[in-house]
């Protein structure tokens, strides 16, 4: 444990495309517990799409980052120091202490963790807040029935990982979409897909013909812009959209123009828009299912971990560009 | 009634823009009914929105109009000839005979009219599908708590008028969109909406904020296009979107590109496609209230009659371009 908290703190604003010039590393003092909080050393951080828009000057679930505010993200860590007996020192936690190799917990913030449930990083994936995000918009929002064909994009990503699993376990076929070829036989060999679809391929569009011949009733949409438009010429009749995401345009100044209109409404599609933020009381249930998967071997995951804290900034900027390959983290050995 | 049958068959597919070259009028031989069957005179038929993607010879709703093909159409006729015991000579009814001044009915296929009830051609809006189609999108989908802020597009059309004023009986601030100060005015004078903004005007943005100061809650969307992205920025949480129509892309050949995708996002908004056409069960419900509020006075509308089936096409044209005021009807005098 040092004696000084690192911090990476959002520094302005990005212009279209973040750089690394948008955010500023400080070593800050080391924070103190007060009566009933702990000080804990995070371990791993998580790096996710939703923090993109969250640096926008404009409100998106919540009010917008400020320059020289810490960047937010959620975190596995170990208490270092207790003021709280229901914290007590050595407890493994998930929550929620950003962008920082120290922070400050409460035990109603956080989520403590029974090492023997899988290694302690996968409280950030498949255990965490992207594998309660697949089992929610799947199941509750796309619903998809036994034969369906479920489609989703970044499908190697940490939420589509899960999302085409768990299809798989549900009776589906399950349709990925992803970039490269390295990636999507990956996600065929791997996580067990049906099919993987490399969006970058000339003929992209003949191949998710291809790969969908009884169309595509459920889409668990996390990319959005023209690949969203081609799986939107797929779509059946009375399919369902589980809206979780929006890559393709976070680094954008100018929004991309959905043309699919015409087959939402021809095809009576519902397209339902989510984020696991809202939905707290559904985490026993989804974390439930995903450990027994889990420990049955009906889950598979995989992690691109970044060493050290001040590599966070060209970690996030990677994966937002599909640069990942698998769950990104950070493990903060500062 | 005549000893031919005139007729409005689509001569070719649009190429964009629908015009009047689209069509062919024949004077055909009389139908004769068979057993069981009933030939009726059409005395109005209605225009709506929804036969311009008909048109297009790519799927809609169904397969698409072939050239030489009549064009179809709600209609409200009276049986002039019958072979049916259950549609005596003298019947009034309402079915889907098409573009043609007689045609023959079935007693399943049609929807007996009580001429007690209102005006005959009032089963082509406020009594019939428009109708419906407003009570199931905003009271189904739309789901609208009192004291929430409504939006509907069309607002002096056939169905955007039922929209707001059921609104209006829910409780609800009603807001229309409509093209020009005059439809504007009917909108709030006549149906009684909380405000009206007309989408033509140079500050309509402006405008729009300033009818919604909460917000929008409830989106029912005939137009799509610049419109709808505009509603999106006023766009609340958890909003409801029943999407019923795209009028501003039918005649297009390029879509417009919906750029509101991360106000749908952010703000976990639920967009629901219909058409009231997979709804069969629901419409006694919605008839049985919209006849009510009719007779309650609670309920006002507004027809825009041409004269002769030779005037259909033209009178389609123009509504498709927003030119027409009120539920566009032809009175067939032929």
């Amino acid at each position: 444990m040092g004696e000084r908290n690192l911090r990476v703190l959002m520094k302005r604003h990005p212009a279209g495309m973040v750089t690394e010039d948008d955010f500023t590393i400080e070593s800050a003092p080391m924070p103190v517990p007060g009566a009933g909080e702990a000080l804990v050393r995070n371990l791993f951080l998580s790096l996710d799409p939703y923090m993109r828009p969250r640096m926008d000057p404009v409100r998106s679930y919540v009010a917008p980052l400020v320059p020289g505010e810490l960047m937010p993200g959620g975190t596995v860590g170990e208490v270092v120091e207790s003021r709280a007996d229901d914290l007590p020192k050595g407890t493994l936690i998930a929550g929620a202490l950003g962008w920082q190799s120290h922070g400050i917990a409460k035990r109603a913030a956080v989520r403590v963790l029974d090492p023997a449930a899988g290694p302690p990083s996968s409280a950030l994936g498949v255990l965490g807040m992207p594998g309660v995000t697949a089992h929610y918009g799947l199941l509750q929002l796309g619903k998809p029935q036994p034969g369906q064909t479920v489609v989703v994009s970044a499908a190697s990503g940490a939420v589509g990982g899960v999302v085409g699993q768990i299809s798989r376990i549900k009776g589906c076929r399950a349709v990925g979409i992803a970039g490269g070829e390295r990636k999507c036989r990956y996600v065929v060999e791997e996580l067990g897909f049906d099919a993987c679809v490399d969006y970058r391929a000339d003929d992209f569009a003949a191949r998710l013909a291809a790969a969908t011949p009884d169309g595509v009733d459920v889409l668990f949409e996390n990319v959005g812009g023209p690949v969203m438009d081609a799986v939107l010429g797929r779509i059946n009749d009375f399919a369902r959209i589980a809206l979780c995401g929006n890559i393709s345009d976070y680094n954008r100044t100018e929004p991309y123009g959905l043309k699919g209109m015409r087959e939402l409404l021809m095809h009576r599609v519902s397209m339902l828009a989510f984020i696991i933020a809202d939905q707290r009381a559904y985490w026993p249930t989804a974390l439930g299912d995903l450990s027994a998967w889990l420990k049955g071997g009906q889950l598979r995951y995989r992690e691109d971990v970044a060493d050290g804290l001040e590599n966070a900034p060209a970690a996030f900027i990677r994966m937002l560009t599909g640069g990942n390959f698998g769950k990104q983290i950070v493990r903060i050995t500062n």
